[in-house]
């Protein structure tokens, strides 16, 4: 009998597997706030981990953190009309600054403090960082000016699913300005190439790359770049995007600079951002059944060490772990010595279910053979040996790039798989007609005749972008 | 003419003094959504290192990071009695999902989009992290619990002012479950210790420590441990608190386990948080007439280098102190070189203003000596030195530790000065009335007598914190 942790398993049910992940990781779970998800310690660390990956990376090209309200007055959202067409209809409004107790003793927004002008709960933050950038810049000195937030965002999403879309989700937002349209054009693709090499350096994932057609960009940008990640049912996972933004909001919000010509200008921005959507991609890229594989730069715990303790050896066997475990913190090494007073198999299952890179089991024959067990947990048991300590402490973080790069090539070798290629609509509709798992590449003007449209509703797929490489090629797919 | 670079001086307006340095220094600003910040890059930076080192501290004692939503069900807020009491009043209700187009052309909330039971934006999560520690607490084995997370949080403050009270600030809350009163009573404790050596270690500041008497709790704790900070204008900012809650949250929330004897306990809690009002108390600390002046641990920029360059010789100078700035960041210092584009005297008074604790003056003279001249900003004028680079370098990372530890005995001197002993309300009204610009120590009892209130009323004073060295005194002051 074949028996997984994860159950269903990815084959059966997709979806019920990738929820399952979640739980048997204890990386998250629903809330009681609908719609909105509570991140466990586990998920955290991992997410605090990406952060600290890609705030490096956003400092190194001199961009700035900074902190803008969560709340903004409506009223700003008005100012750009494809802005508000875009989130208008998915906010949370902030109306009231007081609870009472009402009749049946239940506690409800007082009407006595009715706000006077409303207040969005940040959707996204063009307008707001807009507004103060139109005060920030004067002249052309003050250029170019870069600016990101790590925060929360607001969506009254209709069906969530953690990490792929909540009401509310954690993310990075880059907003820069420039004086010529040439340099806001070139940090557009810069933000989308430190984007690129972040998922495959980090996140050991390969990424579809390209420009959204005109019908995907996002509210008020002229062009949109975005990174597209085929997960293991083929579906298409849109992974952080850059955006030209042209002059709309430097228009809509009055964003001028006195140029060295002593002309006032209108200025050019972009903004970028990634999202705690992340952690969904690593799972469904990287996870089995069972549970998550967890790529090396993001793992809490690098390495896992397992005593394998009865109640005579405890003592001993634990020391000898936490030896170890000392040994490789002092080489750089994130390790976790699991001394907590569960059964054996349960320990070794917990850290396969949440996916740490190197599982490292020590018994009386290991102590007294001063060696340990070592398991990859992307390659399971044919992986498993044992080895003296001397060996280990000097091969365990070169065994951690190893891991990450086979498990960035296993990865692009399943996404060039999954990608079809087809000359034409009915091409299209052969494979979707076949129920073709993956991505299919067709010219972008095959897609753009009305037959497009069925097959759009009919297989609820949709342009994820253009192809980089050849920008007259669309690539098309189902999506989360 | 003694000219500052911030009008008025303390002297002249301690309140508009502080605005004003913030403005200087490009800390925040207020924003367009009334009653919140927007926290500017220079401030931002300042709090992300005063995170970072705080957090260190948090997981060395084995908390762990994670993440609940912002969103609260206002159900949740009526379990606990003092609780509701405490924040309903100043809360932020979202009450509807949708916004849309009114008839005068302005965005709305859309009456069709009301939300069944509205939420309300966490003003502090005990409610909601009790919820599921109720579930994920099972037996003892699960215990301790220690849960930190770093937010953004919501009142409805009335009179906002930056960084001291806004209507959204930043802030950790820590959550710590436990089997015994004994251990959450020794936790609380604990993190209260942890903030009290945070204080000097970081910020250098020192700080008037002890219990809350009753008057002054939490909204549902049983105990409220604070730090009080002495402002140089002899006000009390509260700085940090822990609370020990007893079982108040665990009995709203149910909070149970499952002990070692096969019985059902309710645990026993605490919470504890600090929060981005440390910002303040540095800048009202340690500031002085020039602007801020900053702790070195939580200086962005702990030596600026500025080439006093005229035309001719810019390059070379820039070139120079390019290399010295690479010399002193290859020694672990953070380091601005400031070729900006503006005149010499702007940038010193710049980063006068921003408070850097070293400033790093070279021009051709520093140049052709190898040389540089190096000014404390908490010292000014009188401790500039020109010294060879060789010396410069050897002795940057011991002169910041110099700094910091000067800062804390120069803040421990004022704090001293700043209390004043009297034994009964006769005593305390004398300072009151002689106008006394600090904290008044005296017998806690004599402020039960009815006469305290009349004093607490007309001079705005009240109780700060019992003398944790001897809990028979109270301390007595004005605050913010």
């Amino acid at each position: 009998m074949a028996k997984t942790a994860v159950t269903p398993t990815r084959e059966e049910n997709f979806s019920e597997w990738y929820q399952n992940v979640i739980t048997a990781a204890e990386l998250a779970e629903n809330s009681p706030s609908a719609g909105c998800m509570t991140v466990k310690p586990y998920g955290w660390a991992i997410w605090e981990l990406m952060q600290a990956e890609l705030d490096k990376r956003i400092k190194e090209v001199g961009v700035q953190n900074c902190q803008f309200p969560t709340l903004i007055p409506v009223d700003f959202l008005s100012r750009e009309a494809q802005h508000v067409e875009g989130f208008a209809k998915e906010s949370m409004i902030v109306t009231h600054h007081r609870l009472k107790m009402g009749a049946d003793k239940k506690l409800i927004a007082d009407p006595d403090s009715v706000l006077a002008e409303p207040y969005i709960m940040r959707p996204t933050s063009e307008t707001i960082i807009g507004e103060a950038m139109s005060r920030w810049i004067q002249s052309y000195r003050d250029l170019p000016m870069k600016l990101n937030q790590w925060c929360s965002v607001f969506r009254w999403e209709m069906r969530a699913r953690m990490f792929l879309r909540s009401r509310e989700f954690f993310w990075q937002e880059g907003h820069n300005v420039f004086a010529t349209e040439e340099e806001a054009r070139e940090d557009a693709m810069k933000m989308h190439g430190i984007y690129n090499e972040y998922m495959k350096d980090v996140l050991a994932i390969n990424s579809i790359v390209g420009e959204k057609t005109p019908e995907e960009r996002f509210a008020g940008a002229d062009n949109t770049y975005t990174r597209e990640q085929i997960m293991q049912d083929g579906k298409a996972l849109q992974v952080g995007t850059s955006h030209y933004l042209g002059q709309h909001f430097s228009k809509s919000f009055d964003i001028k600079y006195l140029g060295a010509d002593g002309q006032l200008h209108y200025a050019h921005t972009t903004s970028w951002g990634t999202t705690s959507r992340m952690i969904g991609s690593v799972i469904m890229s990287h996870g089995d059944d069972d549970g998550l594989v967890l790529p090396v730069r993001i793992a809490p715990y690098q390495a896992v060490i397992i005593p394998i303790v009865r109640d005579e050896n405890a003592e001993a066997l634990n020391e000898y772990a936490e030896m170890i475990g000392e040994e490789l913190r002092e080489r750089g090494i994130r390790v976790m010595v699991d001394v907590s007073d569960v059964q054996t198999s349960d320990k070794i299952w917990k850290w396969i279910r949440r996916g740490a890179p190197l599982r490292i089991e020590v018994g009386m024959r290991e102590k007294d053979a001063f060696s340990a067990t070592v398991t990859r947990r992307d390659l399971g048991k044919v992986s498993q040996r044992t080895m003296p300590l001397t060996e280990l402490y000097n091969s365990v973080p070169g065994l951690l790039e190893t891991i990450h790069e086979d498990m960035l090539a296993k990865n692009e070798a399943m996404c060039k798989s999954m990608i079809a290629e087809v000359s034409d609509l009915e091409g299209l509709k052969a494979k979707l007609e076949a129920d073709w798992k993956g991505f299919v590449r067709l010219p972008y003007d095959a897609t753009l005749a009305p037959g497009f449209d069925v097959l759009m509703e009919k297989y609820r797929i949709s342009r994820r972008c253009l192809d980089e490489a050849d920008p007259k090629f669309v690539f098309v797919a189902k999506c989360y």
